[in-house]
This record gives C-alpha cells, sequence and structure tokens, in this order.
C-alpha cells in the first residue's frame, strides 16, 4: 500500500529478490494504472505490476499487506484487512505508540482504531521477537528509535547501573523526511550543509522513550535532537549515557546480549562505524566508548530505508511467516 | 589477485553472493594476512578469509582467477596460471589492446607476454560472447570502454551511414580512480566542482577505437573526453554522430539489435537514462535522440565498477563455465 | 524585482557589497512584507530590507532594476519603467532573442512588447560592451550561453576556418535550476547521480546560434546538449569544432582577443580548468586543446549565478552607469 | 609561513582583499619559487607572488607573520621572529595549551618554547580582546574549540547554574582535516557517509577545557565527539547541559552577552543555523533551545575555515593593529 515513496520503493526493491514473496499488489492513489517501472526508472527489468487503487480487492487475499503510506492512512484501513485474515505491517506510525492519547498529542489527530493499539506489536525483533511471530498488527519502528534503541537495548535489559538522563545525538540521511517536495529538502538547499532541526520536540522521541522504558522497567528520560546530513541514507546515533562506574565490562555485556542476532554488529573496542558501512543492508553496527570513567558513548549506525523501514519490515515478515529470519536481507554493503 | 581497491572490492562483493562461486583465495601484497573485512569493513559478516600473497600456491588450483591488479601485474602473472591450466579474466588493461607496440606507446612499457595476446579474447559480452565462451584469457573492458561502445555497436554493426567522426563526452564517477592516494581525489578537491582531465589523450581512446573498428570493419575516428563527476560510481557517455540522412529507424534497430540482451535496455524514445539507475547493477541503459536530421546522440550509462568493471567480469566469467548468464548479478539498483 | 529565488539572491549579494550601490527596493510577490534577511537566513546582518509589492512606486525613482522574476514577467514591467525614465537590466529571457516569434515558439505564447526588442542590447560584455554603454534595456544572457559562447566568440569573429557544426555538451549545477520545488531538483533525487536532459530541444539553444550568428556574421550550426551534475554552483562547456588545419595558432588567438577582458581567463595550454575555480566570481575560465589536427575542443568554465546571471548583471549595471566594470566583482573564488 | 593547505590558502584569500594589508612574503618548504596561483587556480589573476623559503629574511621586516604550518613549526620558528619585533599569529596548535606539560601529552613532543607560552593570548577575541589588542603572540583558537566555546561562553561567564558535566557533539566538514593526502580522506570514502572519530580523546578537548575553566573560574567536565560531514566547509556543534532551573532567561543572557560582537550572531528562538548560512564568513550563529526544564542544547555554527581559522586571525590582527575589527571580513555567506 503505497508504493510511491523511498521507503515503498526499498520495500519493492527487497520484496522483488526476496525467493519465498510473490508479490502480487502495488497500490498507489496518485498514480494507479501507471506501470511501476515507469515511477522508479531503476526498477525497469524487474517487475511488470502497475499501480492499482488502495482498494483493490486482491488485497485481501495476500498473505500479508506492507503498508508505506502517510502517517494516518494504515489505522484507516488496516482494520478491515485484519478482519479478513490478511497480517499487517505497518511501516508508519500509526501503531507505534501504546497510548492513543500520547499518539493525538504527536501525530495531531485522534486515532482511528484505538482498540488495535494493545495487540499491535513493536516490531523490533530483538527486542520482541516472540510477540512478532504472533502478531495480526506489526508496528514497525522509526528509522531514529531503530538506532537508537539498539544502541541501549543491552544496557537497559541488563541493568546497568545508569545515573542521569541519556543524550541521542541523531544525524539521517535526507533520504529520512521521505520524497517530500519541499524547498527544504532541494539539493541545493541540502547539499554541502549541516543542521538540526525539530530541537524542541520530534515524533520519534516518544517512540524511543516507550520502547526505553520497557526495557529498563520504568520510565527513561531522554534528549533526543535530530541533524540532516547532506547524504542519502544512512543514520548515525551517538548515544551518551552517564553510569555509575561499576566496572562491568560493557564491551562484553553487548557482544553477549547480541552474540546471537543476525542483524546486529557490535564491533571491537576503539571502532568507529561509518553508515556507508550499512548502506543498502539491514545491518546494525554498534561500538562503545568510554572516554571518562562514569561517561558511555555508543555509536550506532543503520541504513534508514532498510533496518530502519522496508528491511526490518521484511525481517519482521520473515518471523511471522517462518521463514529464515535473514532470507532476502543478506546482501552486503554497496560501498563504496 | 590485489584486492584492495575498489575493483577488487566489488569483484569480492559479487563473487561472495554468488550461488555457483567458491571463493579460495584473496590475494595482496600490501596486506598480507590481514582479514578482507577488516580492510573492508563493510564485507563484515560475509567472509572470513584473509589477505595472502600473490604467489599463494592455492591459486593453481582454481578454475579461475580474477586480476584487479594495476596495469602492468597480471602480464607478468597470467601466463604461469594459463600454463597450469587456471583460465584468467584480467581486469587491468594488460590485455586489452590486440597490438603490443600500441599497448607499450599508451602504457609506457614493453608487454611482457605479446605471444598471449592473440589469443585474449576482448570480453564483451555483446560484441564477442561466443569466442568468450572458450577463452583462456579474458580481458575485461575499460569502463569508459563499455559505456562508448555500447553506444554505437548497433550502428556501426548494421551499418548505418556515418558521416563523419564520432564524439565521445563521458563521464565518470570518482571511483573511477580507483582507491589512489592523491590530492587531486581528496573530498575537498572534487566535491562540488566538475572538470575535463586527459583531454590530449587517454588510454581509453584506443581501446574504444580498436572495438568500433572491428564492429564497423574498418578504422573509426573518435575524439574522447573523459570528466570528473562529483559522485561515487556511475559514467554517463553522451556520443555524437552524424549520420547521412537515410530514414533509417534507429530506435528500432537498437531495440532489435539488444533485444535478447540481458544486460543491455534500450529506453523509449525521448528518455534521459540517469546513472543511479544503474548503481550497483551490471545494466547498461541506452537513449537515442534526433536533435536535428542528421545528428544523432546516444545516451548511455553504467555503473563502472560493476558493467564496467566487476560485474562485467563476473559475467564473463559466467559465460566461459556454462552458467546462466545473469547468475550474481541480478538485483536491482540501489537507490534512491 | 523578485529577489526570492537563487539569481535574486545572488543579486543581492552582490548590490548589498558593492561601493557604489545604495539598494532602495526589493520586491517579491510572495514575500511582500517579510525581512529579506529572515527568508535567506545567510543575510542576516546584511540588510534590513523587507519586501516590498511588485508595483512599489519607489521603483520608478530608481536608476536601475533588475528583474530576477520567472520569465514572462519583464516584458509585462518593464516598459512602463523604461517610459518612467528608469533603465533596466533583465536576468529572465524576456528580451534575448531579436526574433519575437521565435520567442513566441520556444517560450510557448506571445511576447509582450515586441516593439522594445530591437532596443534591448543582448548583455554580454565581451561581444557588445558599446552598446550595452547607453542600453535602456539589456537582456542578461542565460547561464548555458555565456559558458558557450565565450569559449567560441574568440574563433568566430576572427573568422577561423570552421568545418562543420559545433557541438556543445554542456554540465550545470544543480542552482541553475533555480529554486523550482520539483521531485526532480530533490537532494535525494539527484546527488550521487547525472544525467542529461532536454537532449532534443532546450531554450538556450536558439540563444547560443543567435549570438553565434552575429559573431560570425552569419547562421551557424550546434547542437546543445545540457547535462545536470551533482553540485550547487559551476557550468563546465565542453565545446566541440571542426576546422580545416589551417595552422593558426589558436592559443594565441584567443590570449590576444581576451587580453583586454577583466574576467576571461585563458588558462595556459594543456589546463583543465575546475569550476569551483570560479566559485562566487564573475570570471570565466577557458582552455583550448587539439587532439587531432582537425579537431578542437575548449573547456569554459563559469559559476551559473555569477557571470551566468547576477555577477553579470553588475558587470552590465557597471558599463551602463560609467563605473569602473570590475566594481563589487573583484572577490577571488572561494574554494576549496 | 606554510601556505599550502586550506588554512593558509584561505588566509591568502582573505589577506589579498583586505583593505590595509600589503601581503609581502609567501612561504613553503615544498613549493618553493612556484606562483601561488599555480598551485592554488582559483587564485588566478588576484596575486603574482611566488613562494619562497620558510627562512625569507624579508619575514623579520613584516609588522606581523602568520603561521599556517603543521603543529611544531610556529614553536621553533616564532621566537626568532619575536625577537625581531615581529608579531606572530600562529594558526597552528602550538601556543594554544597553557601548560607545557599538557601540550606535550596531547601533541606527542616536548614544547620548544615553553617560556613563551606564559604571554601567547588565546586569540578569541570574545574573551580575550583586551590581551589580543597587546600580544606579541597570538594562539588562533582550534576550529571546534570556537564552535563550541562561543556556545557556551556567555552560560559559564555569566554564573549560570550548571548540574552535570557538558556534552559537545561536533560535526565538521572535511576541509578541517587539512589538505592531508590519505585515503581516509578521498571523494569515494567520505561522500554520502557519515562518521564518529577520536571518540575516547581528542586535541581539542583540552583546548575547550581549559577556556572554559577560565570563563567559569574553575575546572570543567566535558565529554568532547567529533564527526566528519561529507561536505567541505562548517562545523555544527550541538552542545548540552544540564542546569538547575532557575528561572533565568538564558536567551536574553545570550544577546545581551554577544549584543556588542560583531560576528556573533544570536538567533530567534526556535531557531536551527545552517553552516552553509556561514560559508565563506566569520560569523558564528548560536540558537538556544530548551527541550526540558533542566536541559539546555545549544546549536553554535561557523566556517571552520574562516571563524574556525583564517577568519579569526585576520580579526585577531585587525584588533592587534588598531584597525577595525571587520576589515576585510564583511562579505557575506556564499549561499547556494
Amino acid at each position: 500500500m503505497g508504493a510511491t515513496g523511498y521507503t515503498g520503493a526499498e520495500t519493492l526493491r527487497i520484496l522483488l529478490a526476496h525467493p519465498e514473496v510473490d508479490l502480487a499488489v502495488v497500490t498507489s492513489r496518485t498514480e494507479q494504472g501507471r506501470r511501476v517501472a515507469d515511477f522508479f526508472p531503476w526498477l525497469r527489468g524487474h517487475t511488470d505490476l502497475c499501480y492499482s487503487a488502495p482498494d483493490d480487492p486482491a488485497l485481501a487475499r495476500c498473505d500479508v499487506v506492507f503498508f508505506a503510506t502517510p502517517n494516518g492512512t494504515a489505522m484507516e484501513q488496516a482494520p478491515a484487512l485484519v478482519r479478513a485474515g490478511v497480517r499487517v505491517i505497518d511501516l508508519s506510525a500509526d501503531f507505534r505508540l501504546a497510548d492513543a492519547a500520547e499518539w493525538a498529542r504527536w501525530y495531531g489527530r485522534e486515532h482511528a482504531c484505538p482498540d488495535l493499539l494493545p495487540e499491535a506489536v513493536y516490531g523490533l525483533p530483538e527486542q520482541n521477537r516472540g510477540r512478532i511471530r504472533a502478531a495480526r498488527i506489526v508496528a514497525n519502528p522509526g528509522c531514529y528509535p531503530t538506532a537508537v534503541i539498539l544502541a541501549l537495548l543491552p544496557l537497559l535489559a541488563e541493568g546497568a547501573d545508569v545515573a542521569g538522563d541519556f543524550i541521542a545525538d541523531a544525524k539521517s540521511g535526507v533520504s529520512g523526511a521521505g520524497r517530500k517536495v519541499e524547498a527544504g529538502y532541494l539539493f541545493s538547499e541540502v547539499t554541502d550543509s549541516f543542521r538540526a532541526y525539530a530541537v524542541s520536540g520530534h515524533r520519534h522521541q516518544p517512540e524511543i522513550r516507550q520502547a526505553l522504558g520497557r526495557a529498563a522497567g520504568g520510565p527513561v528520560e531522554l534528549t533526543f535532537v535530530p541533524h540532516l546530513v547532506p547524504m542519502v541514507r544512512g543514520i548515525h546515533a551517538t548515544v551518551y549515557a552517564r553510569l555509575h562506574d561499576d566496572g562491568r565490562d560493557l564491551q562484553a555485556l553487548y557482544e553477549r546480549y547480541y552474540g546471537e542476532e543476525p542483524f546486529v554488529d557490535v564491533l571491537p573496542p576503539g571502532s568507529h562505524p561509518e553508515t556507508r558501512s550499512v548502506r543498502g543492508t539491514n545491518f546494525c553496527r554498534v561500538a562503545l566508548h568510554r572516554p571518562a570513567p562514569h561517561r558511555l558513548v555508543v555509536l550506532s549506525v543503520i541504513d534508514n530505508l532498510v533496518k530502519g523501514a522496508a528491511g526490518q519490515a521484511v525481517q519482521n515478515m520473515n518471523i511471522m511467516f517462518g521463514l529464515d529470519e535473514t532470507l532476502g536481507l543478506t546482501a552486503s554493503a554497496l560501498a563504496p
């Protein structure tokens, strides 16, 4: 549903190469009837599908439907599909916050199906793999939340002795803004420059706090500042924690915690991951630094369109349908 | 052989994901003993191989050896391998020119094995598929030549009525210079700028003329001007031909000529291919324009590291070993 | 008039630092009342002006008015100003083509004041300095035309023995498209990619042909192909001429022809000018190559927003008002 | 002294346009005898000077000598110049740390003239204007320190009630690494990617702590993490402070503190400065955010080569010689 943005395009790219997927329907409100490969010329030779209408009845015959629609659409259309027995993976924000009131506060309207919120599962496999398996609705995490939560999950889940609030200074490539046609995202406005945005409040902040709070077993304080980097793909989160220095070996803790995870790579001590090292892949690479005894700095990189969106959605699909979790997601990064 | 440059890295990336390849040895003169994934961090999780010495005896037990070495190395080392029954695909320039004297003129030294030049096959499948199948030595084409030759091949092979010399105004991403550590390729020297280089003579000019001459059945005049684009991957060749207007439908001619080619995509009339539409892929996309009756402009784009190097090498390998020609090369472009 | 695009912003930047200019009025249809420095934050501290309406009566009291409006506006508003004794420099295309019918063909509507076309002077000082001095209306040249014409002017004006049509393969930074909010100019669509556009016909082609024809004293054939480079500023024209080799020293001819020009720099033989070497300046740098006896290649670079627009407009103003032609235009390039 | 790097080139650019400067000597160890405009082609037409030797006796006849040399050179050569009555502005790090032992620890060798350290003045006009006026040796601040210190100076100098350590998450364009020819700074390695570096310790950290400590009147704790942005110029510092919420209006405090400063621009509440808004200028733009009552986030942007190096050096020169402090530094930003 809604495959004319970057998240939709990326979902198509991955699904078209997935050995167990038969892509049946691609919808678009604005491009109905047009060949997908005319809209995204880089898909020429990979699909002959045309966009169909958002109410295409063929959707109800699918095993799973991905929503890559703007916020507010999935909550309108998912309920009927779920009732028809179709499982839903929503890449928008509609099912990410458990609290309908908080959702309304951040997204500026009432939630259309608050009754479904309790059963929607936050689709971060590293935190919720078991519940994803059985979910009817998976709320695919935001890109920033994926990078930040994976940077802190072991620390909180293992009960490290945190002595203050967290700071997540996050930097994103421009594709994170989607294919929105606004002056602020024009090439000549963005390139060769750098800036922060939404410092006073960003919708991903409550999403991150919710996941970290669940891991910590209680509320977590967090300052979250996003920045725009003149590059296409990639998020780099620099996460600061203040710890009581209890002598624990956090490097070992992280390596152990993520030891079996197929898509989280804990780098050796002293490392500085580059976003390009995960470009086009579903990997998150994490590195720990301890510049002062009480100070932990975690560096975390993902591709915002893959592990931060389409790739994680397919990882969730693999889990939901009992497939090998890495199926269709094993390509190495495209670098340089 | 020699997998510390971009061409080598790209060959590794493709071979590691190729279902019929078992990568046995990766050599480097300078990085012997080091883990490949330490040198190219984006390959972490995809290989545990370490670089071995260029004279590793295991090479002689391989079915095929790829040379991604600087010019001048393959001509020294290939002969022994060929004698040992190993087939060779050389991504450097050592076997591209049939005439040893011309090679010496452009590359500034004597050729080390002129006796092998006659049997080396120029590895452009669209021109020489049959001979590649049986070749012991394949000279993998240069990046510019691939883009330019594919732009003109149908025209010359089908005997169009050309009325003058050709002009190939070609633009390449910076990865075309390899991983050479020179001031001129520093980020701050290259980005947000554009320039031509080697206007008075570039080594790819005789290579292009040789292939075009074979297609035309006689000598071909060509002005070739390369430019440096502030991007990583991609070549865009704008090729100008002056024709006697004989009324032939060149669009149809090109579509027919390339109709069965798995990696050449003739775009609809009026198209302007973008280099990113082939980023990371083995595709060449071609578009024809006729701004005046006597004037043909052909636009041709490839990824210089894939169809212009590593991907074409693997395509050649597939042909040489009787595999499906597209094996390991079916990924769609990474865009945006 | 119309200072919310890049051309307008650049005109402001130069005029605000010009020692003989008192900037009286800045208009905008859409931003009336807003502080200019709020719209362009990089001008904070340099002006307190607010945008006023396009019909601000203060305009009629100015010595000169610059139009940086979309095509079609100046031809509506300039006549009244000219009648009021205000001199006009039009950075749009309204007065560039002498033939109203040809203008209508390329710009898709009738010209609003064809009677004024005969007196409008094409504002390329290197060609028309004398007439600019006395002009009431100066048609400031397009960016591509400036780069291409300066590449060929000495050749044609000095009667070189040309043996065929010209090819201008031109490459422009993205600011050449202005501040147009279209999907095709989004950062993620443009960066790390390269493409041609309008190969079948671009409005700057007749403008170039007109100027070259005047220099040659007769019609000139030209194929013009523009390309989009992932950079902000800069045009690089690679211009191909076929000559009868009459033994003339063209390097000397160019150096002599441009010897007194303050803004055209003929580089030493063998040079390859970079666009960044003119970034932010009013310079055009030109280099000649002769890869074959009959073949001339001229490389020409300008900053499309300066010598290709705002800087040339100010150069014209200096000429029109008897000022030192370089006043306000002497800054060196901002590089790297 | 030493004008072959970016800092030197930028100092030349500014001095060549400075109305009160007569540029007498430009030295280079490696490029002696070569025309400066051949080395930096973008200076063609602006200077005919040739590089002379580092021991050129003409240096001793200058009023002031700028060192744009690698660390370790100025401390060897400055003492003799100072004894000869020449004032010195050192853009390298040799005189920035007051404590010779700390200098030795961070720069890996003994300081060559520890006796001169006490009189060297840290050249941040906003902090030390009075002492700069009379200084014989000015230690021009590092680029990161300039951005970070200016973000915190009013807070500390005015005794705000700070409740914890500071975090400076800083991002720099690639020109900050100078013109160092290393693989890590190649275009294809840097572009379209983002990474942190030196997280465990960077030489600018003690420099920042020293200045902040002086402002606060006591030691200050600071975590400093630099990052590399795929752009040429610009530093963006995101500085985090934890405050006891005492109700002070920090926006007003900053506006008052910097009210008379010609080069520090405190933006309106809610602003997000872009690095391009200061490109090529000596401005620092600062914005304050208060996402939570106890949390202050200060955004601070400079051009690392201007306010972070050459521009600040010229500002210091203007102060030292009783000139208008803004002379030669009034250009507005080059944007887009």
